[in-house]
C-alpha cells in the first residue's frame, strides 16, 4: 500500500471527498481539508473530524498560502464543484491573474475547467494525485458488486449505454445514460446524474420499468476526454434508490474508470432492492 | 410544382400531419388520413376538415385496405406516434404477421422503428415520401427566419450543438441539444425535445440565460440515421415559446433536415420574443 504524505483535498460538495478523507484515514494517511465555500452543503459536516479550512473559488492565492503552511505537497479534487457565476466572484490577487484562463477553459466544457484547476496547482509546484491512486479502495473493479447478474437483454442495454456515453462523453457533454430494451430512455447533460435517473419515471410507463417490474439499466463511465484526476464518474447508495425508484434493474460501471463511495452499503442495498451492480471493462 | 395523386396521411400527434395537409391541399393535392388511434390527441379534430378513417398500429391490414379503396398509392408518415406497448396491442392478422419484426425493430431504436414502418408500406406497393418532398414549403431553408441573426457566441453554441445532435443522432438517441457559452445544458432522450427545453429553467442560474436575459441556443437536426420519409426535425410557434421560457437566445436548425410548421407565425413570435430562428447547412 502506498504510505501517503500530508495529503490537501480540495472538496467540494457530495459523499466522495469524504469517503475519500475516510479511505486515507484508514490507510494510514493524513489529510489537510480545503472545503470550497458555496459548493459545500450544510450537510457536509465531515469536514470537522479533518484539519480543514473554508476557502472560495475566488481566492486560490489563500488555498496556495494555506497548503503551504500546513507542509502539503500533493492534492485532489473530488466532489461536485458549482459553476461559479464569475460576474460575481469576490477574487484575491492570484484569482485575478488567473481569472482570464479560467474564463477561457469554462466556455470550453467542465472537463477544460477542472484541467485548468489542475493545471493551476500543478503550477504551484503542486502534484495532482487522482482519487484512484489516493484511495484506490473506492475504484469500481470488474465483475458484479452485489448478488445479482445482468441477463443477455441487461448486457445489451449497457453496451449501447456505454457506446451513447462514450460518444458523448468524448464531446465533453455528460458521464451516464440509461438505456431500456434498446431505447435511449435519457442522457445525462448539465442536470447531473441524479436528476436524469429522476425523470425517467415520468416517462411513458410504456417505455420503461417500474420498481415491481425492473427493466433497463443506467451506466456511467469516464469521458475519453476526461483526466481521472478531477471527475470520475461516482455512485452510492443514494444513486441505488434512484435507479430503483426509476424501476431501471441495474447498474453498469467503467471498471477502473468510476468510483462507489460506501461499497458494502451500496452491494447491500443494490441486493435489497434486487439491483444488479456491475462493473465492465471497456 | 409537384402536382401529388391523392396521398395518403399517416397521422400522429401534434401540429405536423395538420400543417402537411393543409400545405398539399393549398398547392391543389388531395389528402386521404388515416389518423392513428391512441396517438391523435383529443385536441387534433383538424382530421375531420379532410377524408379521413381511426385506426389503431395494430391494426395495418385494416390500413392497407383502406389506401386501396381510396385509390392511394404514396402514403406519409408525420406527427409523433406513441410506442406501442406491444403486450397490450389488439392485432389483426396483418399485424400478427408483421409483429416479429415490429418487435425485432423496437428493439433497435425508434429510427429502426420507424424505417420498418415505412419499408411495411413499400412491401403493400405503396411508395412512401417524405413531407419534404409532398409540403416543401414546411422545410426550413439557410439563413434567418425572423429579423434577429445569431451573434458569434450564438453561432459558436450552434456549432457544438450541432456536433453534439450529430454524434447522438448516430447512435440513434435523439436530435435536438440545448447549448449556452460552450455547455451542453440538455440532450434530448426518450423525453422528447419540448419537455428537453422545459427542464433548462430548472438549472442553476449561473450556467443558462432567462427571459430576460437571453443566452445559448437550442439546436435541432436530422440524425445521420434517419430516413427522411420519417421522422424529421419538426419545430413551431410553440417551440420558440418554450426557448424564450427557457432563456435561450436563438434555435438553430439544419436547412434542408428540419421542418417549420406555421413558418410565417413562428417568424413573427420569434420576433417578438426576441429570439433568432436560423437555418444552418451543414
Amino acid at each position: 500500500m502506498r504510505i501517503l504524505a500530508r495529503l490537501g483535498i480540495i472538496a467540494g460538495g457530495g459523499d466522495l471527498p469524504r469517503a475519500v478523507a475516510q479511505s486515507i484515514r484508514a490507510d494510514g494517511g493524513e489529510v489537510f481539508v480545503i472545503g470550497l465555500a458555496g459548493s459545500l452543503g450544510e450537510s457536509d459536516i465531515w469536514v470537522r473530524d479533518f484539519p480543514h479550512e473554508m476557502i472560495s473559488v475566488g481566492a486560490p492565492g489563500q488555498a496556495f498560502r494555506s497548503l503551504r503552511r500546513e507542509n502539503v505537497t500533493e492534492v485532489l479534487l473530488a466532489g461536485k464543484v458549482d459553476r461559479p457565476n464569475f460576474s460575481d466572484l469576490k477574487l484575491d490577487m492570484k484569482g485575478i491573474t488567473l481569472l482570464p484562463r479560467a474564463l477561457k477553459a469554462a466556455r470550453q466544457g467542465d472537463d477544460a475547467l477542472l484541467r485548468f484547476l489542475v493545471t493551476m496547482f500543478e503550477e504551484e509546484g503542486l502534484r495532482a494525485l487522482s482519487v484512484a491512486e489516493a484511495a484506490p479502495g473506492l475504484v469500481c473493479a470488474e465483475g458484479p458488486l452485489g448478488r445479482l447478474t445482468p441477463d443477455d437483454d441487461h448486457r445489451a442495454d449497457m453496451e449501447r449505454g456505454f457506446a451513447i456515453v462514450r460518444s458523448l462523453g468524448a464531446l465533453d457533454v455528460g458521464q451516464a445514460a440509461a438505456v431500456c430494451e434498446g431505447l435511449a430512455l435519457a442522457v445525462e447533460a448539465a442536470e447531473g446524474t441524479d436528476r436524469m435517473i429522476d425523470r425517467i419515471a415520468t416517462l411513458r410507463p410504456a417505455l420503461r420499468g417500474t420498481p415491481g417490474h425492473k427493466l433497463g439499466v443506467l451506466v456511467k463511465a469516464l469521458k475519453p476526454t476526461q483526466d481521472a484526476k478531477t471527475d470520475m464518474p461516482v455512485i452510492g447508495v443514494a444513486t441505488v434508490d434512484r435507479a430503483a425508484a426509476a424501476g431501471l434493474a441495474g447498474i453498469g460501471l467503467q471498471a477502473g474508470g468510476a468510483l462507489i463511495v460506501d461499497k458494502a452499503a451500496v452491494a447491500a442495498r443494490a441486493d435489497a432492492l434486487g439491483l444488479f451492480v456491475m462493473g465492465v471493462t471497456l
